[in-house]
This record gives structure tokens, C-alpha cells and sequence, in this order.
């Protein structure tokens, strides 16, 4: 099996380093071979080759049965908003060209970080719940542009029925996996684009009856993922909304430095932490190497179905939390010095 | 000075009758003379003359100082997403018509609803936000609609120039009365629109020299909003976004059922709860008025100067709570059960 390694810009230059260390630790352990590659991407591959996704990069994903990846971003174009590359532009087109349409963010708790989180634990406890983004559509994807003499700028939303039936039968294969619950999040009282992913859903709907559906607004869905998480199973929802909700949700798993993602479709799957390129924190050795180490496992369990050997890396870091260790972000007063982690050694 | 009352639908029509009894007993006290006037709105204007926003109804909004609104919804438009007439054409062509691009949205906790969130109150306690929510902008007012077939959906998303460096004035305005910190959210890494948001915003900066200003991505926004609500002062943000994050960030002030909001623009001001028209409850006697209650309170400050009057009805909502008493939403097992009131008795 070929894994690609795409660390990327900030700390996914660090994290990744990790999640690949365990990738070749679980590999030794059950035996298994699998052949390493890496490749530029982001503004790292901009400072290279001028390009954010290089076509090397891009063959060498193609090529591949999973990539491990890091992320994306750089301040500089954040502060530059006429810059015409872009690091982001990188990660769109390989979303794009590798069909990744279901990004797959499961946000669950670690026992251990009940704490950790700014939610009080007893809202907290048991929540678990599995976002399916779609990736590949809405307003990310549309015609952008700027008219009137540079004076306005327009975004162009769309989805097709094709695109939100594909993302929402994952979900509802994921809900029959699971407690059996779907909730789809959409702004169907406003959004044309919403009318037509409420639409699809209810249509599908009598097709799975076993699952018990909900429609919620996203405006009302922000405010229930943080009011009562646990009344949430499966959430499926369109490109931008997943970016905020999923972001937000990251407070229930205690820190955004927990949580990994899976972006798969028809080919090759991506597997990445939630979080950004944090160049804030780059080079401090501070950042929490966990969801990259997640991502790994999802790698694992999703790409290769090697279910076991996933299952032994997220035993590893309950214990690793168990046993009182901690990254700056999701340690607290009571943890003592000498069981705050460096990336690295948290690794 | 007329106040034309709009209750609209569901609790809408409970709550703004509560709102208006508070602006009847200060008109009393303090020796003021209101006018006041109804009209219909959204579902109860469909209902009643087939247009969720009846050409009398704008007419009367037109004429009047101020306008004190409930919500408007039903669920039989949410359940067919197909329905040509929705209750939310009206609010958002009342929106458009009147002009009103401004939608302030303060969220700040009553000291004695601290245990009422399901925050920490130590993450929460002395959180004070004003949101700038752009109005009439935004993928909400853009061209929408099908194509290829029915089969595709989209929304234009559009900003000009102009809209957002009125809003964005406003915005600096504010935060030159406040604590000095102004925190611009977008998703410039992306959007077209979000990238001249942010143009516009970093050019004004330099005319307000005395204002610390940061530019976030709306979804690190969305986590760091309940992670560390204290960081912000006044969040300026486009229509869509402001929907958005400032339900999530009701759950700052307790509850949904708190929060008032002031929608201004060259003309008459509109003054409404947050929530919407909530039908699972509606008849029930359970809603909380102080939403409308409160947004009496800003319509007599920021429509009418009326600046004394509108801090004692702050201080007798303060005062309430500090007699313990609640409505449902903001009760919890402390609350004992002769202290629990009804959406009349708490107005
Ligand atoms: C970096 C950015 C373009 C990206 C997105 O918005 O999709 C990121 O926030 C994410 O969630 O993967
Ligand atoms: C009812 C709906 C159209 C409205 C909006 O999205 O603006 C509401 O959520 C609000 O925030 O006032």
C-alpha cells in the first residue's frame, strides 16, 4: 500500500511528522508494508514551484491509496486579500480533482477531556456524533468574481440534486451504523440551494425508514450543538455550513488539536486534522499532534479496512490521556509540568 | 411618535404583546405620549391576504418612528421546500424596503443567569458582544433559482463597496464607545466576497486609529466564540455569517430567549427578539417575552434617545431575575417551582 505524506504549511509540517511515526510503529507492530512518498502543497509548494498544487503533487496523489495530510495557509495571504495565489487554492483543486465529496468529521470525546472543554462536562458527556461536509460543491465551487469597475464582488452557491444525493446517502448509511438518527442542516427558508438539499433528503428519506430524520436551520443548529450535543447522531450538511458547525463543534471534543478528519469519494481518501496551519504557533514544539495521530487511524480504518490496527492507535491515546499526559491545549491547572507533552514526545 | 406593533407568527404574537405592555407602563411613568398601530406579517398576513408582507403593512412601517416585531414562521413552508409563498419573503423584503442594513445584536449575560448556559460561567462571566449583522446583503438578496431541469439550484452571494463600509463604519462607531476592539469575520481563504469585506474594512482601519482591529475566518470565529467569549468587543459580519454565529453565541446569554436585536438603516428602526416564531411552544404560555421586552428597551434608545427609560426597563428585567424568578428556558432544578412564570406574568 502507497501512502502519501502531504505535510503542507505550519504545524501540519510538525503533526504530520507524528502521524506518519505511527504509521510505521503500526505497521512494524502488525506486520504490515507500506511504501512512504511525500509531496509539497499549500505555501510551501507556492514558495517552490509558484503552484499551491503542484502537478507532480497532484500525480503523485492520484497514485496513491491514501494521503496523510497536514494543512494548509499562510498569514501573509490572509493579509493580502488581492493576492492571485493562494495557498487554499491548493487544497480546493486537490478536493476538487480527487472527487472527495464526503468529508467525514467525527467529533466524539475523550473521557479524559471532559474537562478540557469551555462546555460544562454534564452537557458534554456521551456526546458523539459524525458530520458528513460535502466538499466538493456549494459556494467554495461556483463562479467567483468581482464587477462594477472592481466595486462588487459576487460568490455563486449551487448544488445539484446528483451532488447532495451522493453526500446524504453516506449519511444515512453511516445513521443505520449508528444511534439511527439523521439531522440535516440546511437554510431552507432563505437559500434556493437549501430548498433543493431539503428536498433530496426528504426524498430519500422513505427509502431508509429505520432512520429517524430531522431538518434543522443552521442558524438553530449552531446554537444546539453547543446547547445539547448529545441530541445529535449524524449531521449531514453542504460545504460552508460544515466548515462553521464542524469548527464550533470541535469545543465539544475539548480542543480543535483532537480531532481528525476523513475526505473520501471515488478514488484515494485524504485524511487530515480539522485544524489549520496555526502559524501562530509553528516551530514552539506546543502543537497537539493528536489529530493527525486520529487521522492516521482513520487512514487505517476507512482506506485499508484495517479496523484492529486503527482501533490500537486510538486505544494509545486514550491511554496516553489516561496516564495524565497533555499538549498545552488541552491541559489545564491541575496538570502537572512533567506531564505536558511536546509534539513530538506526545507522539 | 408612532410605534407600529408587528407580532407576526407563533410566540411572535405572545411575546410582542408583553413588549408592548412594558412600552405602555413607561409611556405612563414617565409622561410620554405613544401612538400605536398593528399590522400583519408572514404567516399571519399569508393566512389572511395571500403576501407575507401585504402593500398596507409596508405602508404603516413606512409611516411610523419605530416598529416593535415578534418572528415569523410555520412549519408547513419548512416541510415543503417547494412552496413559492414563504413567510420569510416579508421579513426579508421588509428588510430591503426600509433600508435597514444595520442589525445590532448585543449579547450580554445577566449576572444572574451565569449557571443558565451550558458554558462554563468562568469562561463566560463578563462576556459583552455587540454583533453588527449586514442585512440586506449578502446570498441572501442575490438572484437565486434552478436550472439544467430543476435539477440544479443556486444562490448569488454579492456585496458592494458601498455596503460594506457602511456597515463596517457603524461597526468602528460602536467600538470607539466600547472597549476598543473591533473583530471583522470572514471567509477571505475563500470567498470573493469575503476578500472585498476584508479590503474595505483593513482601508477604513487607519481613519480609526484608536480601534484594535482583527480579521478572523468565520469558522475559527464560530470555536473561538464559546471557547473564549470574553475575547471579543464588537463583531462585524455579513448577513449570512451573522446569522449564523450570533445563534450560537445566545447560548453566551443563557438562552435564545434573552436576546434582542435592533435592525437600522436610513429610516424607521426594527426591534426584535432573536428567536423565531418557535411553534412547538407557541399557545403554550412557556416563551420568554424578555427577548421582547429587551428590544422594547433598545427600540426607546436607539429610535427615540430615551436612554433613562430604556436602562430601567434593563434594571427591572435585572431585578426579576434577581427575585429568582424565571420562565422555563432560563429555569433549571434550583429554580422552585412558585418562581417559575408564565410569558404574561414575566412580562
Ligand atoms: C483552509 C480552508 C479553505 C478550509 C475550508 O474552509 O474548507 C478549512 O477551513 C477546512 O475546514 O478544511
Ligand atoms: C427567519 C430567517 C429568514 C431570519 C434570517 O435568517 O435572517 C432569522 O433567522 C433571523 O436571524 O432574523
Amino acid at each position: 500500500k502507497n501512502i502519501l505524506i502531504v505535510p503542507g504549511d505550519g504545524i501540519g509540517q510538525e503533526v504530520t511528522e507524528v502521524g506518519k511515526s505511527v504509521l510505521v510503529k503500526i505497521a512494524e507492530k502488525f506486520g504490515h508494508e507500506f511504501i512512504y512518498d511525500d509531496a509539497l502543497m499549500g505555501h510551501a509548494a507556492i514558495e517552490a514551484t509558484g503552484n499551491p498544487l503542484p502537478d507532480e503533487t497532484l500525480a503523485k496523489m492520484r497514485a496513491s491509496d491514501a494521503i496523510l495530510f497536514g494543512a494548509v495557509g499562510h498569514p501573509k495571504y490572509d493579509n493580502d486579500p488581492t493576492a492571485k495565489v493562494r495557498p487554499e487554492q491548493g487544497l480546493l483543486k486537490m478536493r476538487k480533482e480527487l472527487g472527495l465529496y464526503a468529508n467525514l468529521r467525527p467529533i466524539k470525546l475523550f473521557d479524559e477531556l471532559l474537562g478540557a472543554s469551555s462546555i460544562k462536562p454534564e452537557i458534554l458527556k456521551g456526546s458523539d456524533i459524525l458530520f458528513f461536509r460535502e466538499l466538493t460543491g456549494d459556494i467554495y465551487f461556483g463562479e467567483k468574481g468581482r464587477k462594477n469597475d472592481n466595486n462588487t464582488a459576487y460568490d455563486i452557491a449551487e448544488y445539484s440534486r446528483y451532488e447532495v444525493e451522493r453526500i446524504a446517502r453516506k449519511a444515512f448509511e453511516a445513521a443505520r451504523t449508528r444511534r439511527g438518527k439523521l439531522c440535516s442542516v440546511d437554510k431552507a427558508n432563505v437559500l434556493e440551494t437549501s430548498r433543493l438539499w431539503r428536498e433530496v433528503v426528504q426524498a430519500l428519506a422513505p427509502e431508509y425508514p429505520d432512520i429517524e430524520v430531522e431538518h434543522q436551520f443552521v442558524d438553530s443548529a449552531a446554537m444546539m450543538l453547543i446547547k445539547d450535543p448529545r441530541r445529535f447522531d449524524v449531521v449531514v450538511t453542504a460545504n460552508l455550513f460544515g466548515d462553521i458547525l464542524t469548527d464550533e463543534a470541535s469545543q465539544i471534543a475539548g480542543s480543535m488539536g483532537m480531532l481528525a478528519s476523513a475526505s473520501v469519494g471515488d478514488s484515494t481518501g485524504v485524511y487530515e486534522p480539522i485544524h489549520g496551519s496555526a502559524h501562530d504557533i509553528t516551530g514552539k514544539g506546543i502543537a497537539n499532534p493528536l489529530a493527525s495521530v486520529l487521522s492516521a487511524a482513520l487512514l487505517l480504518d476507512i482506506s485499508f479496512g484495517l479496523k484492529e490496527e486503527s482501533d490500537s492507535i486510538i486505544a494509545a491515546v486514550d491511554q496516553l490521556l489516561k496516564d495524565g499526559f497533555r499538549t498545552k491545549d488541552i491541559a489545564d491547572s491541575t496538570t502537572p509540568a512533567d506531564k505536558i507533552l511536546n509534539t513530538q514526545a506526545a507522539g
